[in-house]
């Protein structure tokens, strides 16, 4: 018997069976719009998964399910506020799918199916202290202590994006509040400071070839992969900031790594130097040269659905223990 | 049969047996220094503690022993490099008690005892999120999330006194580093606020009238009592700063509640207001208005013993279920 992991979509509802290790035994996908209701939706998944299951000559009963949705509340099993999603606020959708598939079910937020997915099957494996940085449109995180994905009192918890980084940090962020780290390590942010540092001085780069409002992490990344000195400069900026406030995180929950994801971390190699030296320059001695620092190794297009498997998977471990 | 915590301090080792609602049924205490070694003081504390209880009439054998001592490794259950105990580290101080006792036993740190018997018996009962800040001759903290306190990696989670307050904090920590919590919310923090407002101003002040050298958080809070302005803008100083400080330790947790405990913390009703206020101007809009402020219900003087009374129960319990 496999984990099911779903992944709900604006679009499409992906689904898959996982193994233990992370394999994907079958997979295959629903149009999460063409579902009149979440039933609907539970049901035309149920439909298409027992399929798959029965092709790859598998039970299409999961030992657990797991699911990712847009405004998750992993606390109530309900979404709330999905703007992305045809139907009415809140969504039972753990309720749904458990009594549908008839297996203890799950709901996770994006992080901290990442978190789940990166301790069972990626970067993080064997880890029980790490933290999970996503680093994409915005900045979110998973925090995994002793063992466990944080959750907090009301599914909250883990929202470093959103730490202030103090004084001195003044870009105004998405949240309404000054100096959250989501303002210079998500993609915007690494723009904003690329558009900075174009504006600082004459330096020469192939990013003075592009419109401004064009200008994406991925242009700034290939320039620096060519040399460019002001793209380089770029993700070390990026990476100091990131640095000095992992050094502050690792306060909260001492880790042994912290694992990078989404599309800014893919430029991890620009950036890991500048973010251990301004860790390592600003962190607590009992932390000092200590921490880990390491590149997702989920496979990017896969990572939401084996976060969900892994996820469910952690659920149904810890009720049996 | 009751849980057993004990206290070892640089002079002597305290002990209490406490029922589950956390009353001390039987007590007493052996001076440290006057065992040759780790075995002979858990010896001596197994003999007093043997004589206690049949004065109680209760059996010697607890359901878990839970320790509380300083330099405490909560993961390797030892004691390491503490300078005020007079044998050569690490000491396997769990190990020893257990044997001696022949009852689950846990070894815990001052913070997280401290936080263990918020949760069990004093402002914290029945809450699964919260934080304790303990504030002292230095600033701790244990965090409670989802239920569990947490521990990390090697036992060093919490340590929220030294998470740097960012630029524009310039105080030198004992830690070697700038602008931690501490260096403003432990006792000698609010002592260096009260001088350097005693230096901004010739405003009026009973403090004044103290040789600067030996002024203590108790003049300054009594001052602020009898109404002197000078000495309560100190304490609405240190409230703003623990304030800030807390609406950036609430994206870790998502706590319910913040617990405020130690010497500094009893002037908590003169901090309150200011606390209250930097929080919610500072804090992401998820948390705003959620998190109560509590101050901490043990009774001080048993505290240290409740506190490992509890933290042994805990480990107790999460080993049963």
């Amino acid at each position: 018997m496999y984990y099911l992991g779903i992944d709900i979509g604006g679009t499409n509802t992906e689904f898959a069976y996982v193994d233990p290790s992370g394999c994907i035994i079958a997979r295959g996908k629903v149009p999460t719009r063409g579902a009149a209701s979440p039933l609907h939706l539970a049901n035309a998944v149920h439909s298409a998964a027992s399929l798959a299951a029965e092709e790859a000559g598998i039970s299409p009963t999961p030992l657990s399910v797991g699911i990712g949705a847009p405004c998750s509340n992993p606390i109530s099993g309900q979404i709330e506020g999905a703007t992305d999603l045809p139907w009415p606020s809140p969504i039972p959708i753990a309720d749904i799918f458990q009594k549908q598939f008839n297996a203890p079910t799950v709901l996770a937020n994006d992080a901290n199916a990442a978190a789940a997915g990166e301790m069972q099957f990626g970067a993080a494996k064997g880890l029980r202290n790490f933290i999970m940085l996503t680093l994409g449109t915005g900045v979110g995180s998973g925090i995994v202590c002793d063992g466990n994905v944080l959750l907090g009192s009301r599914g909250f918890a883990g929202e470093l994006g959103h730490v202030s980084l103090g004084r001195g940090f003044s870009r105004l962020c998405s949240c309404g509040r000054k100096g959250c780290l989501q303002c210079y390590a998500s993609a915007s942010g690494v723009v904003a400071t690329a558009l900075e540092l174009l504006a600082e001085s004459d330096a020469p780069s192939s990013l003075r070839d592009l419109e401004q409002s064009d200008i994406t992490p991925k242009d700034v990344a290939l320039a620096a992969e060519e040399g460019n000195e002001l793209a380089l400069e770029v993700f070390r900026r990026t990476g100091a900031v990131i640095g000095e406030a992992l050094a502050s995180y690792a306060a909260f929950s001492d880790p042994d790594a912290v694992v990078f994801f989404g599309g800014v971390a893919r430029a991890f190699p620009l950036m890991h130097k500048a973010i251990r030296e301004a860790m390592e320059a600003n962190i607590l001695f009992l932390y000092k040269n200590r921490i880990k620092l390491l590149q997702s190794s989920l496979p990017g297009a896969d990572a939401a659905i084996l976060g969900a498997a892994a996820a469910g998977m952690l659920a149904c471990r810890s009720n049996q223990s």
